[in-house]
């Protein structure tokens, strides 16, 4: 359902770029639960545009609890929270309002919603609406971590620069996890990170901009989490980072590398060590759409920002007549950085949701194995 | 909800490999539909196992219809569709019963089932199941192409085998999806087809397995076609696409190559032809989750099959013990000229729900266009 | 969505009265939980038309278990079940197939599937159907009562008649519901019970038909179980109650009679016995849509069974006039006594998925109660 | 899901009586309507309380839409909107946060939440969250109107008095309907309306509190509109009316008045006029769940509120020990005349959204009759 997501928990979005405000409601959290406002604030810090390698369109995000949160506990009612919009300059888009920017969803918002679309900043389509996202897994996310389950994204590839993989030891990647989690700019490799944000800024200078993949993992999760055959963790996880703006593939473990792989090589051999586990993950610690209690790993490719500064062609949806392009306003020549803890957010709240189905499931009155 | 997925049609699946039957119940489709019987057993032949290339399971696949279909055509209610197995060879399974399989879903069932899932050929997890959704998918295929709107897939990358890639040229492109549409082995260039056969049957003496990339195409598909925020194009195809056992990637327009692309690079330009085009497709035919009239481009990244002939290590899940793993019964060396069909199915089934939703929208007595 | 209803557990209803079959799918059963069949079975024998107060159209009503059952136990995957339609005479139908037989489908059916409906019987409106959710049913209610919790109804009325009430006490409630359980014909009082007999047996002589009131009860449900706002426990009964064919009025505790009383006579005290409890039970265990651990009482009106064989006055759907009906076929002058395991069914298919829904909630390490 | 329902369009609601606002998101709306916002106040006023006959807790109730709304019309995308809580006493309630008060979910929530709801004012359950219903009520009914789809209501029964009822001719229930929305009070006839007054004057005076029975009329509905098997007409519209706090009873047309009548005088003959029209309405336009084209016809039996002053014997949930309760605060001695719109408002959302799942289900590109 468009706006809303989510089967145990829910998650609804609304709001546009320069409206009032832009919003969130959680429904189905658990009664009692005592948020930590201090890390929603770090959470949203981490998606804040700052510096020179970001929109100049700075917001202060302070986010505002309406409902469903009392004395410093969630009350298991639907939680909603808003964002202001303070810092629009809806101005900028006057002019260009028929004037269809290329990789943007003017056009197909004319086609869908008749003209009637709010075309300010993007209006639904902008970025913008991630940052209620944002707080709302915070939220999730705090709950994950009181059950252990860590999660945690870096910049594996920005344009053509790559950086450290993850670790394929287990303790060392939760220090990965540990250290690109206290990043603003979630980058693993130092000198990697400082090339990053120089090719940031020469394509800022270049009035061009550049995409790249972010490589999230979940650690700790449980084995048994996912609801095939149509709720996989897959599926849940790729139906809601698909929903960020600008990622156009999605992939776990060695994702499309399997293309090229044999089937001895890509199956993970089972191993005893103190539970069962795989010698090696390119499976990404899902088997069937359910968690094996590996990390689970998963590749996100999000695009070069459609917003440049350079002349491009386009076409006026009105005069139907080719144009010029000017684009003007504040945008970001590069997303990657802000998106990470977006994406982070979007993988806690569909881990939480299969966590609290796992949990629906077990109704029976004692756990029962089957013995043959 | 675990097997049953769809807004305005929905789509519940059951059975298991070596279970009396499959099945598919589809809710909501439209009265007064007359079906072809015939094309639904020419698709269900397109992902028969047939000849040296495939698993010795052969099944007849007879479709029977026992619900929601009267005099040839569909009553608007819930229609169900049973597939039988009669080729089942259980015993093959029993003595490996506790023996987890590599790349199987065999250890994170253990651990969401508690032992009591049906084990004998994978069970729920079979891609048995998928013949049960090429069914389905055939009748919304029916129904789209009743609207002109035409889907097809070739095998973009079989191991390290690449076909000629779909024609950026659209009537080209119509005539790939047409010829494609014609052929059991889905690859656009014969020559490339004949060296994909032997790279299976060569994989298949080397008792392994290989993988690779369906590259799929939606043509004709009106624009403004999409559910933004969370019922994106991307987002219900994704969904749908990781439900198939074996999927491991899905990606849009250009996909990851978007990464080290530049804004400059991947916007495509709009340009004024019959109607508003773009110049480029990396965006896939989708900007914003909305379609906007280009073809849409999706890829799939299937892994190798997991059951290899070769001698594995694993684990026995009873004693917990390392165990030499020899797989028996009959297996597929490779799946995707099989899983081509299943893609399309998903997709059509995802794209006529869709294009439901547009409807159901459609409320309004008189088209209301914006006149500023 | 029109034949699937649940949030954890969800049901899937297809098939037509004289179609081959009819079916129900059960998704998201726990795995492990040993099925008495003998039981839904006998839940069966309570739906049958027996002897010369029910229709002469007598099925076996056989259930099939086709998948989500391995080895005498669910597996917990989706569990479908099949009944036959062997005992259908279609003929009898092919002459009035315009004719709108009054207090039917027949017409809406026209208007919402323009003729493409199976007609026959009443096609996927009959009765017929409620013999899956039967033994849907059957398999929820089993789950329930190893936890204790006991589901049972009477005939409250039938035409002008009406049975002894459901004691306040409970000791008592519990003896009236386990002796109902084992009624085929639901009556406390016995006396009552032939006198309604009586009574339909007459309205068959006169060609006519008598409907009435079932009260059922939830005995041992939980406290806390409910999910306001939209999921209150009456939302999701009603809703479920309101699908079965000919319920025209349900009600909760005191239902209709809250009309005429005043707050200090409608509310329920609280007294403090073993646990809290409420002195009456007005609001029929029910407060804020949320279970308060007294007993659910729940009052479902069904209207007299359409089908008589009295001449009626009515329209040929497609001459557009004026015509006399004499309806052939077999026919129940009364169905109070085969709905009443209908209505248990739904109600426990409901209660179920509610509890299901409070255990997904319940995700917190550790029970967090809150201490002023 | 708890707080979210609908499936074409959907409302998520949010807030609590004496949090700094309340609010609900509706999604799904048709871009490009234009919202009559003095409609939106007439019927935000209808529930306001007013008078001597209500509560003196008078709120502003001024709607304020934060988001899917641009330059007067609806853009399409989610449409949130916010009201103040304005006038709160918390500290009426601070006293008997642990005195369970009788017929109201403190007990309940205690049991759901664990203490951890916000108790001030009902919280989360109270009467003030419809508010919001009435405002997205509005929205939806401006849009029935826009296609003549008229909904209205009236007190049917107050206590032991009786209104006029509803003529079973269609140009006098017309008029009526129209007189009806006019009115603050909804009664037809002004004698009774009086007398009612006094009925609420006099409860109030003894301390006491008074309920009834809403009789609800949908005129102009289109024929087959609703989608059996469970989200008939009657299961969607009961399911919402259940929603609301204090509902214990939904019936459709002659509802349990049916249990008494003989199929011959329950049955509602077809007769044929400008359309097929019925010569009674004892099923309420609803045939197998869906509409007749006849007008629907609903009785929502609402309990006499709760809270009065009279002086009540109830335990305290910390001590667990019986206690006095003397309800302090601001309350209606009747709540009949202000939810009357809020059960219009869900009557029209539900109906909404059933006819967009009609128009969704309107895929094939030419009507299509079977034609025998």
């Amino acid at each position: 359902m468009k706006n809303n997501f989510g089967t145990n928990i829910s998650m609804t979005i609304f709001g546009e770029s320069h409206g009032p405000c832009i919003g969130v409601t959680l429904d189905g959290l658990p009664a009692g639960f005592k948020l930590d406002l201090d890390k929603i604030d770090k959470d949203m810090e981490k998606r804040k545009a700052k510096g020179s390698i970001s929109t100049q369109r700075h917001e202060e995000d302070k986010v505002n609890i309406v409902s469903g949160y009392f004395n410093g506990y969630t009350t298991g009612t639907s939680l909603t929270l808003l964002i202001k919009n303070t810092n629009t300059q809806s101005k900028d888009y006057s002019e260009i309002q028929y004037r269809l920017r290329p990789g943007h969803a003017d056009f197909s918002a004319y086609e869908k919603y008749h003209g009637f679309q709010d075309y300010r900043g993007g209006g639904h389509f902008s970025g913008r609406l991630t940052a209620a996202i944002v707080a709302a897994g915070s939220i999730c996310r705090q709950i994950l971590e009181s059950k252990d389950i860590l999660i945690g994204s870096h910049i594996e590839q920005l344009y053509t620069l790559y950086d450290t993989p993850f670790s394929n030891e287990y303790p060392k990647l939760v220090n990965q996890i540990h250290l690109l989690n206290k990043k603003d700019f979630a980058v693993i490799n130092d000198q990697v990170a400082h090339n990053m944000e120089q090719a940031i800024l020469q394509a800022k200078d270049e009035q061009d901009s550049i995409g790249g993949i972010l490589e999230s993992a979940i650690l700790n999760l449980p084995s048994g989490v996912g609801e095939p055959f149509f709720d996989s963790i897959e599926s849940i996880l790729s139906h809601l980072l698909f929903s960020i703006p600008a990622v156009k593939g999605v992939s776990f473990g060695a994702g499309f590398q399997l293309a090229s792989k044999k089937g001895s090589e890509a199956n993970d051999s089972f191993i005893m060590e103190d539970t069962i586990k795989t010698k090696t993950n390119n499976n990404g610690g899902i088997n069937g759409g359910i968690s094996n209690g590996m990390p689970i790993l998963i590749h996100t490719c999000i695009k070069p920002t459609p917003s440049i500064y350079k002349t491009q062609e386009t076409v006026d949806y009105k005069t139907k007549k080719a144009q010029k392009l000017n684009i003007k306003g504040r945008h970001d020549p590069c997303i990657l950085h802000r998106a990470r803890i977006v994406v982070d957010s979007m993988i806690a709240f569909g881990i939480l949701d299969l966590l609290m189905s796992k949990n629906a499931n077990n109704i029976l009155e004692k756990e029962t194995i089957y013995e043959s």
